[in-house]
């Protein structure tokens, strides 16, 4: 487990001219390298911890393993005291993602997004039916979310800097809750953990983010089977677009009893 | 210019179990390929608009060009009707991104992160002296800034879903703001903007960013010869790592007149 906070000697200037140098607390960013089977695959800036996990969510949400068994190993490189780089060996049968990287590539180069829809050119193989889902979700359930979120984060209160993302089932019991400087990461991280726990697809779940909702994250939850995302924030056209394209329930700007469904209103009761 | 904002019907959920539908304005978010001389070289996503300022501002922050004369042409792909796909010729003697990304995975695959600080590891040439830059900065310029900013964004108080980075002088003088729905796009196009105008390294300026400063963006104010990097929330602990390496000065939680200084105090005075 690393650090998630460190402190550092910061000049503070309040009202009325005042000065102080005194410690502040920092949310960690730190580079996570990932290979597979010692290719370099990615680098990351997260914030340390859950970093198995991280991992795991990362490659099933490019759809390159979709449960705990496709995947053999995942150790730290041995030649470092920072742990900063991961590599997993991926079970027999399983595609690794240089043959993906080459799909994209040979896409890329014939034509890109040039000339297709948008949605359809990021469009990656769907492994779950969402839109088949049939989770039901009251409105009052989805107002306690954002609060049993921020409850759920031990570390925002002190830095301030941290995304959460938080897993919760339909009555809003929370099943995982994650933070990170990155709030792909944050999700990455609590899809990860799903699956090495053999959950995936996370049917009848919602999945909470404590900002916006972009076009990734969006298709992040797609690739792990949830239904619902809801956001504290605004979700971006193109988010909306996937979330209707994929059959998935997307909320927006979730604020006590105030919400907006953009997608999916099917599946808000009253 | 591309849509900034696209209307769209979302079932409003208000206090008291209000219901309605109305319609709801979102910010665009498209993907945009980057291709240098043809050749396939990244997909952002980013809200449409000032798109050659992007891409100019990406190609500075991984240190690809430096002025306005290492562009000769950039133009959409010509066989679709979005614009989403954006060429760019470089100018003879010009290193093209191939011999980068040749240099990082010839790192990455040696040790890549591994043994190396982080910081050490993620360094990228530096083409500007940020450190000896001698501006000064009262903190009452500070204090104004981030209204300021917030007074320049005409889609903001719309959509909620855009960020904002502006460049401004000593004086708090505005010289340029642009929004994205990614926060780094926002800072690529106001850097971009700049160097298509010749004014790099911008010596004495301070950039002002409405969310968080993570190490990429301290990056990118760096590749730019950006003395001064403020945030409206928290700087993550290799942002400040990085600002103190550079010489540069982040102040983070610019609230009114209260704020903190994380590195480079002697900028500011009383």
């Amino acid at each position: 487990m690393g650090r998630i906070t460190v402190r550092r000697p910061v000049l503070r200037l309040g009202t009325g001219g005042t000065r102080a140098r005194r410690p502040d607390t920092l949310a960690v960013e730190e580079p996570l390298e990932i290979r597979v089977a010692g290719r370099p695959l990615t680098v990351t800036m997260r914030t340390p911890g859950a970093d198995f996990d991280l991992v795991a969510g990362f490659l099933a949400a490019e759809g390159i393993i979709g449960g705990p068994d496709d995947l053999t190993a995942m150790r730290y490189c041995a030649d470092t005291e920072e742990q900063n780089t991961l590599d997993v060996a991926l079970a027999p049968g399983v595609r690794p993602p240089d043959a993906l990287l080459e799909r994209a590539f040979t896409t890329t180069s014939a034509c890109g997004v040039c000339g297709k829809s948008s949605i359809e050119a990021l469009r990656v193989e769907r492994p779950y039916d969402v839109a088949g889902d049939p989770v039901e979700l009251s409105p009052k359930v989805l107002a306690e979310l954002p609060d049993r979120l921020r409850e759920a984060q031990r570390v925002f209160d002190r830095t301030g800097g941290l995304h959460a993302a938080g897993l919760f089932d339909a009555d809003g019991g929370l099943l995982a809750v994650r933070e990170d400087v990155g709030r792909h990461n944050a999700v990455d991280k609590v899809v990860g953990w799903a699956l090495r726990k053999g959950l995936l697809p996370l049917r009848g779940r919602v999945l909470m983010v404590s900002g916006r909702a972009s076009f990734e994250l969006t298709q992040k939850a797609s690739q792990a089977g949830i239904p619902v995302l809801a956001a504290v924030s605004a979700p971006s056209s193109l988010a909306v677009e996937l979330a209707e394209d994929a059959g998935m329930t997307l909320v927006g700007f979730l604020r006590g009893e105030t919400m907006n469904v953009y997608a999916g209103a099917e599946r808000i009761g009253r």
